[in-house]
C-alpha cells in the first residue's frame, strides 16, 4: 500500500467556528474536517493548513495537506467531504500532491484581504463579512502608510502582543487599498509570510490615520519603533479573509 | 395628548426570523421590533408592514407604521430602536407620516428581488442569501417567460396552494432578468400587490423553463391554465429580497 499526499484548497465562512485549530469541545475548521477526512478513509490523518485562522475569521481560498492510505480518487474525496461537513465550509479542489509537498512549508507567498464597509448605517448582510467604519476616512493618507510597508521590513510592532522568538522580518509584495465602490474598499497584502494577527494590527492602525487619530508621520515611527505596544487597536477578526497561497510550483 | 403616526424603512436579514409575523415562541421581524418601540415607548404598538415575509426571507427596504403617544423624536427612535434590536435588523429611517397613511394600504406599488448563484460549486457565504442552481441555463426562454408576465393577468397559477377568495388579477410593472457577472443573476419584479408566494413560485418555474424541463410554450400554458397544479416547484426563502414600497406620495 502506498501512501498518498492529498492537497485540498477550501473556502469557509469562519463565523461559526473557533478558528482553524482543532480543539475538544469547540467546533473548529480543522476539527470539522479530519472527522469528515476520517469518515471517508477509516483512518484519523492530521490536516495541515498553510496557516491557522483565528476565530471568525473567513477563506477563499486555504490550502491544506493529509497523508492517507486511502485508494479513494479526489473527486470521490471532494464529493464526500463536501457531503460531510456543513454548507458554511466547501472543499473546492482535491489532488493528488507530490510526497514532499507541505502546504506549510512549501508556500511562498499567501495574500489576505481585510474587507470595510464606510457609511453611516451598518449593513445586516454584512456584519458578520466586514468591518463597519462609519467614520468619513483619509485615503490619501492611508495609500501612504500602505505603500511605506512594501519591501522587507521588521513588523515587530505589528506582531501579536504574546508571541516572540519568530523572526520577525517579512517581505511585504503588495499592499494597497481596493475600492470596490462609494461605500465599499478593502486592503489587500500579499507578504512572504505573516506574523500572528499582523494583518489586523496593521489594518486597525492603517484606519486609525484614516480617522485622523494618527498621521503618517506617526504611522512611520510605530512601524520603526519594532514596538507591539505603539500601535493602534486590532481590527475584529471579522473583515479578513485568507484569499490565496501560492506555492513555487504546481502541485501534480 | 396627540398620537402620532410612525413610518419605519427597515432592512433585516430574515436568516435567524420565523418570518415577519409575531408568534408566541418564535422569533420573528415583528415580535423583535414591537418588543423595541414598547421598551422605548413604555407602551404596545402594533407594528403594520407593507406585507409580511416568510421565514428565511429578507428585506432591504420594507416600510412599516404604528401609532403613538409617545413624544420621542424620530430620530431618537431610530437610534434607540437599532441599539435595543440585533444587528441583523437595521431601522434605516423614522419619520413622521400622515395622520392617513398606511404601510400596506397605501402602498401603490412593491418590488422584489430574487438572487441565484449559478455555477457549480456553491458559495459559503451566499448559502443563506441566493439560491444556488448548478446547471446550465436558457437564459433566451427565461426571459421570454419574464415578458410574457408583464401586464395584468390572472396569477392563480402562482400563488400558494392553501389562499383562496383573493382577487388574483395582479398588474406586473417590471419583470426583469439582471446579470450581475458570470455567476450571478437576480429576477426583479415590480406589481401593483403579490400574492402569496407568487414570486417563489414564479422562480421557481421560471428556472425549470432555464434548465429546459418546461418549455416557454409550457410557461405559457401554466399562466393561462390558472391552476396551482401546473406550476413548477417553489423556489426557496433565502434568495427572495422585498427591495422597494412604493407610495403615491411621500410622507411628511
Amino acid at each position: 500500500m502506498e501512501e498518498k499526499n492529498i492537497r485540498l484548497v477550501l473556502a469557509y465562512d469562519g463565523s461559526r467556528y473557533f478558528g482553524w485549530q482543532r480543539q475538544k469541545q469547540e467546533p473548529t475548521i480543522q476539527g470539522t474536517l479530519e472527522a469528515a477526512i476520517h469518515r471517508m478513509t477509516g483512518r484519523h490523518s492530521a490536516l495541515i493548513a498553510s496557516g491557522r485562522t483565528d476565530t471568525g475569521v473567513h477563506a477563499l481560498h486555504q490550502v491544506c495537506h493529509f497523508k492517507t492510505f486511502s485508494k479513494t480518487p479526489p473527486e470521490a474525496l471532494k464529493k464526500g467531504l463536501n457531503a460531510l461537513t456543513p454548507a458554511d465550509i466547501l472543499v473546492q479542489d482535491v489532488r493528488y500532491a507530490p510526497e514532499d509537498f507541505h502546504a506549510r512549508y512549501s508556500a511562498v507567498s499567501k495574500t489576505y484581504e481585510y474587507r470595510i464597509l464606510n457609511r453611516p448605517d451598518p449593513d445586516v448582510f454584512v456584519r458578520d463579512y466586514a468591518w463597519h467604519v462609519p467614520q468619513d476616512l483619509d485615503f490619501t493618507a492611508m495609500s501612504a502608510c500602505l505603500d511605506l510597508l512594501l519591501g522587507k521590513h521588521d513588523f515587530t510592532s505589528f506582531r501579536s502582543s504574546g508571541s516572540t522568538n519568530l523572526n520577525p522580518v517579512r517581505e511585504m509584495l503588495r499592499s494597497e487599498l481596493l475600492r470596490s465602490d462609494e461605500h465599499h474598499f478593502r486592503f489587500m497584502f500579499e507578504a512572504d509570510g505573516f506574523l500572528r494577527h499582523m494583518v489586523r494590527n496593521i489594518v486597525g492602525t492603517v484606519i486609525e490615520v484614516g480617522r485622523r487619530r494618527f498621521s503618517f508621520q506617526d504611522f512611520t515611527e510605530i512601524l520603526r519603533a519594532r514596538d507591539r505596544r505603539r500601535a493602534g487597536t486590532m481590527a475584529p477578526p471579522h473583515g479578513l479573509y485568507l484569499t490565496m497561497v501560492a506555492y513555487d510550483r504546481a502541485p501534480l
